[in-house]
């Protein structure tokens, strides 16, 4: 099975918090077990998050019928899944499409809407497995022969519905005969690096290195580091890109060393509505993440911790963004804008 | 007991491996035993090293005296002590006080000798902690009332002989009731900050809160750090200064953002022989202190991992030097020149 699957009113989901040496599966079978799924992260990853949403609404409208509710109270279950995770904005894009299916199927039968909201949720599954590629394709003519790529957190499959931004674009890369090699940030505190896009790049074979985040400008001065690519969890209309905590340190040490940064992301990521990242809410997760380690504490009680899971990359750091509709390059205002009339 | 001690010709050291949950102490009786103490991190900190290898020298004479050996075996003891660690230079400066005590005494009886040695390492000991009290009265006249600190690995009582260099300003900052507060970054990948730091200044009553090390640079865009203090493993003549991996980064953020970044160090850090940092060699250590968490795997197999223990910073990213004999500021080769003459 790949990483989630629905099936028979069920949504499986490979648990990423086991990864990879454990393989556990949680078993969705409520729109709250769908909203415990993101919140708990038991998956994640900006464009998985909204695909996975898509289905919860779809499980949502199965409970309506089986507990003869009305159809509008799906409503109330869309705002309850968009209150799962504040940062990536393909969750609520992924729930906007799903409204506006809803909206324009209403006077149906529950059963016709059903089939529609699953209809739309495969779709929206299905679309972002083909965006990938093309980002992959895309970001490809940005990669030189035998690169080193530095990578943050896991913007792979694992983070998509499939192939990956970030890691598409190096998956692009290898597969293409480029002889590249990845440095890959552990990226504490949930070490999605070492854990998930490590364990990606091994499968498919692809050498890579796992470092230390405190590592990477070190790599960098050494000369070891050709290009950083990493995905997003929303970029403003400026080109300001929020995305897994360290983020904006590699960007600022990128910049220090004259190494490309790149932003690799479906268009979905990005939101028309605000101009810049000073108006992205910054999610801070549970002390405990830093404070216990496998279980074992780390650090002692009288210390305070401070975990924000996301920092604004300002769009001055950037040298390009890598989408399914072409790579971007400044100015983003601009050409972000154009993105949206395509 | 304090964090080491000689006594009974034994040196008994609190393991710091263990710390802060677990209290064990490891006890050496013999200079092997310090060897290992030293080469596994059961001890750690350039100053704290320096002090244990001199009391290795005592204990590998002692040895000399039960086995009848020649007492010019020490030079053989003294060469192995010294390829413990490579980084920091204080375990050299340490066993070369060691072997000019021993080279002017030994001519007299092995227990004269040995006598003499161990008033070195007792010498050596007694004045790291008042260098490091005169290091945090002078490096306190850089800190502003209310400041927000930003450390990293652990330059405190635990890596010294007791006080601290960056925690000895710190502490002297807290103890004169400037209201500053600590941001720790954790440290990895042997946790330094989180474990010892904190730990430190937790039972010292300083206000202090854990980060992972990649939030250093968002904290500092958010205009929350008002400057870095680290310690330091070796300083070159023109300021170039190794310490653990990730200083480096933190001195292009606080660059990038105009913090101050103070190095803090005894006039024992300084290699008058080298010219510049290209000329330390840094240590890499075991790829399992990454690729294993509180003994839980952690990075697949198939995926390398990277390892260096330090980074140097060069002069241009450092504000000033804090030592026991004042603050130096640039230009640092004309200002660190003159502290040999003093």
């Amino acid at each position: 099975m790949k990483h989630f699957e629905f099936e028979n009113d069920k949504l499986i989901v490979l648990d990423q918090r086991k990864l990879p040496f454990e393989r556990e599966y949680f078993v969705c079978s409520t729109y709250h077990d769908v909203y415990v799924a993101i919140k708990d992260m038991i998956i994640r990853g900006a464009p998985l998050i909204g695909i996975v949403a898509a289905y919860g609404v779809v499980l949502g409208f199965k409970e309506i019928i089986e507990k003869n509710m009305e159809s509008t109270k799906i409503y109330e279950i869309i705002n309850y899944l968009a209150s799962s995770r504040p940062t990536a904005v393909n969750l609520f894009w992924a729930l906007e499409r799903m409204k506006k299916i809803f909206e324009e199927a209403k006077n149906l039968s529950q059963s016709q809407i059903y089939s529609l909201l699953l209809d739309e949720a495969r779709k929206i599954e299905d679309e972002d497995k083909s965006i990938n590629k093309k980002i992959g394709e895309h970001g490809n003519t940005l990669i030189k022969e035998g690169a080193n790529i530095l990578t943050h957190c896991n913007a792979g499959a694992l983070a998509t519905g499939g192939y990956g931004t970030a890691l598409g674009v190096i998956r692009e890369a290898h597969f293409t005969g480029k002889n590249i090699h990845v440095y890959v940030d552990e990226t504490r505190p949930y070490l999605q690096g070492a854990r998930l896009t490590a364990f990606e790049l091994s499968e498919d074979g692809i050498p890579n290195t796992v470092i230390c985040d405190n590592m990477a400008g070190y790599l960098m001065k050494l000369g070891k580091i050709d290009c950083v690519i990493v995905g997003a969890d929303r970029i403003a209309l400026n080109g300001d890109t929020a995305n897994k905590i360290g983020t904006y340190s590699l960007s600022v040490l990128a910049k220090h060393h004259g190494i490309p940064f790149y932003i690799a992301a479906p268009v979905s990521t990005i939101d028309f509505n605000i101009k810049s990242g000073s108006e992205i809410p910054i999610e801070e997760r549970s002390e405990d993440e830093i404070r216990f380690f496998n279980g074992k504490k780390i650090v002692p009680d009288e210390s305070k911790v401070f975990n924000p899971a996301f920092d604004v990359t300002p769009a001055e750091n950037i040298t390009a963004i890598i989408t399914e509709k072409g790579v971007i390059f400044p100015p983003f205002e601009e050409n972000i804008s154009k993105l949206k009339e395509k």
